[in-house]
């Protein structure tokens, strides 16, 4: 679920109040739910500027939270690991999966650059999955003033729409092989 | 659910096939299920020209009521009265409920005058009033050329935005009550 | 212009009254003329659905042709050749533009076979070219049942949506230099 | 214009660039300005979440007063007293039109208390009038931690979706009346 911009793809910011947030997530979520039901609906990742802002606004990461265990208590939470939509999907009871990113930069805070600055995206492949074994193999990530954060991670990040995000899969996919890193369908083991 | 038309209150005709008709009627019926959780959705009726459409085309009566099967087998499908929606709701195996219109004018094929004809909303509250008693009691109409036709009618409608829709249902209430009419909640006895 | 329909992108009918399409019309007209300020609009032409409605319903073709007016009388209108649209424009006194198409099956009374039945789009590029010069040369087209009619012709239309445009243009140029057919930016000469 | 989020009356505030602003701005006052042709358009003020950023976000203020500039230069542009979006039109060479409030509350730097907080509107008429008669006869106001600004003002804003907007514009104009305070159409004088 995202803001209700379909022109901006989600990815401007919308002041919405919690009670708009909770009310656009639950019509999203159950728009889809409609659509999938011979499959249940496993989790809920809020989309573009509504996950930054429900990782930093613990108000709208309430009602994004409650939205969630409102339409279903067994959803699963997606949410940037060490942010405010984590701990409170915790508070609503629900499953919170951590989340890091192999391809976007992290402020000192463990918040991710705005992409409305350069740098926001990482472009160079062998800085792509040295972030992605750092925080998978090692629990940490390198902010960009060059301090060191530890993160915790159930999920890792690769953005579809990153120009040469195949071909980046792919030697994320080989680097996790040779770092015996097992990539499991998440809610396995 | 009505056609993806808020702009025109889904009163406007639009042109869509029954994929898009079946994948509109889900969406719409899922978001607002999403809002229902304490208490199960019971019927659907569609709204407005989409409502009128799938009386007329076998295609778009067939898509809404898969549709509406696909989301929940037991909830009920309104349609107008010997409309080919009736016909779709019986071959998906639902529940259907034969709808009769107190205010609106009928051509003698048993459809309603469309909106953009003169005399389609029946003004004249006597009229109205008559016209409910004939279909409830009687289980006829009078269409608009004189000719009268039988309706079958599990529900009567009176639109609420109609000026002085609130003194017409409280006349037309009463009216019932004189000639001992019973008015129930839809799924009672 | 065409009907406010982003998401159908105006190629489904919506069935909007004779004040809705004026207003449309001007809507969309102003909000581009406000882009265009450096450089004159020249010519509209109403896209998708709107412009085979306003084709075929001569209410819906007067108040597109006032619309076009109404924002400057000296813009040139395209509509499809022998249409409603064409006699609507010239009832305004406006310049019209008879439009015959490259790569789209006539039906016999010079409308374009609806988009909803097999070989509405001419797939095969022989048979494009064959009735663009057949129509540019001698103004002639022979309809899906095989009856020839004569079509007056200002503007040829080759859809750039069709997979494989650009190599049917670079055809169709070739076909037209070799058959002495001069291509001219609309208003020269 | 405001932000292009009808759902939310353009009160909320949309993250958009300065490029968006610009292109939101033109369209929307080309579509507008297509309604006007036996009128011209006299004056743009920018509505809700729009106005308020406009008025504090410099490049978003830029980006505004160029968009009514390459309208059309003769434009006035609206803005509030004091803020970014006077400073811009100035600097684009548009004739500015400074506005006060008398229905807002103020805040010590004279931008207008966020309607998220209590005590944004003035509901108290005796307030209204007395706010509104500092502004006009004296160019103060006092904000709501005491302080006194002086601020210019071209014009006066009175919201009409306030409830009792009807008589605290009556009490308004007669508290003008008693105070010898003449108030005069736009460009009048």
């Amino acid at each position: 679920p995202s803001y209700p911009d379909l022109h901006g793809f989600g990815r401007r910011n919308l002041g919405i109040s919690p009670d708009e947030a909770r009310n656009d997530m639950i019509y999203q979520m159950g728009a889809l739910t409609a659509f999938t039901q011979s499959k249940k609906l496993q989790h809920v990742k809020p989309h573009g500027a509504l996950y930054i802002r429900a990782g930093q606004d613990p108000l709208i990461a309430e009602a994004v939270a409650r939205a969630v265990a409102t339409v279903d208590q067994s959803l699963m939470l997606f949410g940037l690991s060490g942010s405010a939509l984590i701990s409170a999907g915790q508070h609503c009871a629900l499953t919170t999966v951590a989340e890091v990113f192999a391809d976007r930069a992290y402020e000192p805070d463990g918040s991710l650059v705005s992409r409305k600055k350069p740098g926001a995206v990482i472009q160079d492949p062998d800085q792509v999955v040295k972030q992605a074994l750092n925080l998978v193999k090692e629990r940490f990530a390198v902010a960009v003033d060059g301090s060191v954060m530890r993160l915790e991670r159930d999920t890792i990040c690769l953005h579809g729409d990153t120009p040469g995000a195949v071909n980046l899969a792919v030697r994320l996919r080989h680097a996790f092989d040779d770092a015996d890193v097992e990539v499991l369908a998440l809610g396995k083991r």
